[in-house]
């Protein structure tokens, strides 16, 4: 009996969302149905977190126990084969016996890209706002975030969710003539939370905020000060790092 | 009566190829739809050439004539609002009288995206041959495709042409750990010319097929020695240029 770590790519634009929910198409769901299928056993996978409704993956993390004694390269490709094309397994190795998915990661990264213009090849990994914007405003604003705080602001309230404490380890931007790449490091993310600071960095782009402005929003710790949620096609669960 | 030059850019994998055809959805069909829908008459477009099921565009070119008399920006805005996601205006310009998207032509580039692993977001942009392949051999083989030649070995006949002679101007290779790009430009392609050119360099980069090899079937004037046809999706027009 095994403990085998899988890392996934998706395509969120035809999900709803990660968690498993009858009669919806979900990637615990297809993930699990494949399971099912490799390994003849119904299978409980477990997640680093989840990921909402059009939210992509570059490498989120799974764990579960199986029966199944199998060689790693044969649950990367025995589930691909059940895998419909946009859910794909890039990696599969053993975790030890106390790995947990989602307590033991140490930290997420998630990359937003903001399009500066309209586009067809590639616009489901995108937002396109159809308004100008300045990013070094964006960029010295964005700069407060970093550190230990209550991003309450900047979460959409769900009732789960006890504290709004995180703690932003990294960001980084990435701009070119076609697209604005922001990449965002932290312990947690809530929900929304890289949706709503987006949607609030470019009110301060397009200078309907100050950055002063956007500093108190933070220190506000009340949603309704921040700017919109942006739509979920520009974010990417880039990666999730263990200690 | 004016007549106006169109930039489309595309994505070609919900589409059944350029020209229109009764119950099938065609880039052109869409196009003379939303033209209908903005100048209240119906509208024939003339392409710069077809492309196949599958094939996409960031830069074809199409003209057409009306009566409507309407800023140039608002044929651009004003489509767009007409069209579905996946084709739209990039750019609308007025064109001299005499103007011919086709005929005056003097050049396309295409690009063909072979990926080097499996891959969920972008897979609809790029081919994953699930082979390991040397792109050394591959490059070197290539050169002797530049300058004029008769590709009837690389082209798919279908009664329609009588040549297969053309120019080819410039391929330049592109390769990262990830995926390679392979551009050519050319005064003419024809019916999957790209895409046997591809397949046939595929088996040398596989050490199926040596450069010698690879030679002799461009002089063999023959399909039937050359490779297979790699699949649509990796396939972009990327321009045409006009003298």
């Amino acid at each position: 009996m095994g403990l085998i770590k899988l890392t996934l790519e998706y395509d969120g634009t035809h999900f709803s969302g990660w968690q498993v929910q009858p009669s919806e198409r979900t990637v615990q769901g297809e993930i699990e149905k494949a399971l099912k299928l490799l390994a003849g056993e119904d299978i409980r996978i477990m997640g680093s977190g989840r990921t909402d409704a059009g939210v992509h993956a570059l490498g989120q993390v799974v764990s579960f126990r199986t029966h199944l004694s199998l060689p790693l390269s044969a649950f990367r490709d025995g589930l691909n084969g059940y895998l419909p094309e946009d859910v794909k397994v890039i990696q599969a190795e053993e975790a030890g016996e106390s790995f947990h998915a989602r307590r033991d990661a140490a930290s997420r990264t998630y990359r937003y890209i903001i399009c500066r213009k309209l586009k067809v090849l590639g616009r489901q990994y995108g937002w396109y706002p159809r308004c100008n914007f300045i990013t070094d405003s964006m960029i010295k604003a964005a700069e407060c975030l970093i550190g230990e705080h209550d991003f309450t602001s900047f979460c959409k309230i769900s009732g789960e969710a006890k504290s709004f404490v995180s703690r932003i380890l990294d960001i980084t931007w990435d701009t070119t003539d076609e697209e604005v790449r922001f990449e965002v490091t932290a312990t947690h993310f809530f929900h929304n939370m890289i949706r709503i600071i987006i949607g609030t960095l470019l009110e301060v782009g397009q200078g309907k905020k100050s950055i002063d402005e956007f500093r108190d929003i933070l220190k506000a710790k009340d949603r309704s000060k921040a700017g919109p949620t942006v739509p979920a096609r520009g974010l990417v669960l880039v990666r999730v790092s263990y200690a």
